[in-house]
């Protein structure tokens, strides 16, 4: 029987104790895990300040809660453009703080922690799922954390990696499924929708998902962003972009903002009704 | 660039020209892919006459379409229960004759075609998708085929396979989506919800989503089958007993009548939403 | 706990009941298990009568023990040259007869049985390791069976095939393992060494490699062999062509005569290291 | 055509020039690429200064290059043993200086790099591949490098971080295969023998193969390090414990010094006829 196959004994936090045991995580009146889905708005790098002003008014008044945008970016090559470092995530701030969105951006190294002070939500990405040093890092911080699925890590790894941080004393976490590596090449990767289902059975912590990098091709995005909200996910976080095709990176993957707003709103009807 | 890798230099039929290219597959005034969700539903195994009868009464009066049956079961092992045979495919013609139900059925060797003359469609399961013979020789009868996706085969060569059949003549064609294996072991198989995204997209043939297979366990079978239906498939095919853990095979994941009949409510409604 | 997680309750036939309990599988005087490696070498598709006569004559004096070629290929995708049928088995048995090498070909469908009369020994293909019916089929012959582990199958399910045919009264099993489908896609498959090495110490089963396929590109090709008697394999199969850059498929991963030639030789010096 | 699918673009440094172009690393007098394997070997962790040093006098005896031993392990799970930290290192360095053995040990953070003043070699392991901080930060020390292949990522992406390093003007690198995640659980990871194949054909870097990891079973350890040998690996690095059955980590994967003694014999001659 491999049915099912959670190893619960070292998931000493991260589980639903009943059915009704959730954790919300509120970031600056944004509450994850409430019942009522949420949007993470955002390009996948900070370009200049003109660009994160433009496109924050744009998501705000499309429906998004929270402002996404990467400065510091762990491309796979080191010839790769890395995202614009500590000015980025000043920008971001500025841009969150004149619309009204809390910000969220990904945190790469311990050391960096300094930079983020006026970032609301950490985000541990994929590749650094399983960087320890790092999530006992942010888990002696208070801010809430979002942390991705490592690419090729396993549900039990994901939860086994928010106990690194819960462990530390900051139960503010939000898990994300962002696809996983598997065979299938005619897509980036494999969105795990059942894993959200699961998530979302077992544990107490709120989950969102990131339909942008599990497909990595924009057509795709909202139809599984509806999907991921068909299985009552707490939030969808999506690459947005007023000018794609201009985008310094992963531009194929981003929705336009008029894109965004008939998936959100989409999204909010299939999650009242499967609620 | 491996974004959209589909080689599609092979595929002659089953591409859809323009986006209105869209085919329907029809079997006794039941139409895939005509906009409207479809529910194929059944016990996994044909187990007794009585019991046949009993779920096929409960499916219909639940707002199944298509009745599902198994009689051939190629199970991993030669000491599982194999299914009853032949006369597991008179129970199932008769049930669904009586209840108005169109009916199909795994064939696993295209020398048991003869058996199958009164059940409405052939289903070629996920072990048989590269079994280029049972393709050919089921290409070459006029009834609709649902051809499923082998646990690890890409979704251009699920494109492929049904290639094989079209070649010989035969274009009502029904893909399943019913998950593929990869390194996550916590759920049976990872359903792949972006891959009934892009056939939806690419292929001119009507898709189902099989999630009874995918996932395994029944708590997640009403989660993924609505997450199908957010991203338009056609239809949804769940296994569904009256007594699940008395169930000859697979009891886990089946759904009750009841669970099923919620499921499909909900469905629709997606469906509605995303259309 | 994940490791060597066979589950052995259905495997009745294959398993060792001690240390020293080895089956071998004689073809005409060629024992594979009795320690020795074994060397099965000829075209991926018999493409003409001279083209295997020549081709039988080279590798026969290079060291071959037995004679393969494609009659019925299963091609991916119907538009590819697929054997030339019937007629490569009767050319593939007279080569083998007139340069005195057994001869193995793939059989794709139980009717083909009466054309490989001739032909000693039975390839059930990667595609068709859960083609239940044709391994029930070939299990009631008295020919020895090359059985081709599926290329997502795990080596749980390859001992549960070949138990489908011992089943049958058919103990004459060969294994071959020949690369399974990962992430990884710079070769075409990856080659599961610790496979073999596994294979070696729980079945009494011969274990021959093929690693043509498995790598894909001829220059991967002796390495891995290599690998394989390291491991204490039984058998390499490979391709080999007199010309590869025209052979009509998989050129690509034929080696020429000299390298198999080089090849073999190597692999015996490292097959007596290790035992 | 998927084969060879290495994007070379953005591979600087780290692909040969020539058939010839091959760079050797050397470490206080043992060089890996010179034609002759090595060998690593020593405790999964360091657990006491009486184990190391009574290890490493074992291992040194037996024909062992280089003493390995962890003193900060990145375990999965938050309430494992996470290694005894700095004063691990001290006993590591004493034990080599003792016995004239190398150093290496796995390193997590670039904040630790100063605990790892005595430590001859810096590893990268399998969950940190894609840490660019850290690699940015060691690729700034002079120090040699050993960087294991993530457990699921591509031998692209292991050649790309290795150009990490390389691009922050530290040349002296050692890949390692340590086995990738699959679907196959039969064995802890799957060892990818033509990783290695491929990796001397067009890469100048030394190649060394962690089979403990891979395989995670005692028993198959030997066999697959013969196989690495058998594809011109430079370098063979295993666990050994006098006692694994006591060991603080990984116990079960450990080769006991008689094992080592035995294999890396064997591994040089089958060195020899494949050079």
């Amino acid at each position: 029987m491999e049915k099912h196959s959670i190893n619960k004994d070292k998931l000493k936090f991260v589980l639903k104790r009943s059915e009704e045991d959730i954790m919300t995580v509120a970031v600056k009146g944004v509450t994850f895990g409430d019942g009522n889905i949420k949007f993470i708005a955002g390009p996948c790098a900070v370009e200049s300040k003109e660009s994160i002003l433009k496109i924050a008014e744009l998501v705000k008044k499309d429906g998004a809660d929270v402002l996404r945008g990467g400065a510091f970016k762990p491309r796979t090559s080191p010839y790769d453009f890395q995202g614009i470092g500590q000015k980025g995530l000043d920008y971001l701030a500025e841009a969150g703080e004149k619309f009204g969105l809390p910000t969220v951006s990904e945190i790469t190294d311990k050391q960096m922690l300094p930079y983020f002070e006026n970032i609301d939500v950490l985000q541990i990405g994929a590749k650094n799922m399983q960087n320890y040093e790092l999530l006992k890092a942010v888990g002696r911080t208070d801010k809430p954390i979002l942390l991705k699925r490592g690419f090729s890590n396993s549900i039990e790894e994901l939860l086994l990696s928010a106990e690194y941080i819960a462990n530390e004393g900051n139960c503010k976490i939000i898990l994300c499924e962002r696809g996983i590596r598997t065979f299938e090449k005619a897509t980036r990767n494999t969105f795990d929708i059942s894993a959200i289902a699961l998530l979302k059975k077992i544990s107490r912590l709120p989950v969102v998902a990131d339909p942008s990098h599990a497909t990595g091709v924009s057509e795709l995005v909202a139809p599984v962003a509806l999907a991921a909200a068909a299985v009552k996910v707490d939030g969808i976080m999506t690459e947005v972009h007023d000018e794609p095709s201009m985008a310094l990176c992963d531009g194929e993957q981003a929705l336009t903002p008029a894109e965004f707003k008939i998936m959100a709103e989409k999204a909010k009807e299939i999650s009242r009704i499967v609620r």
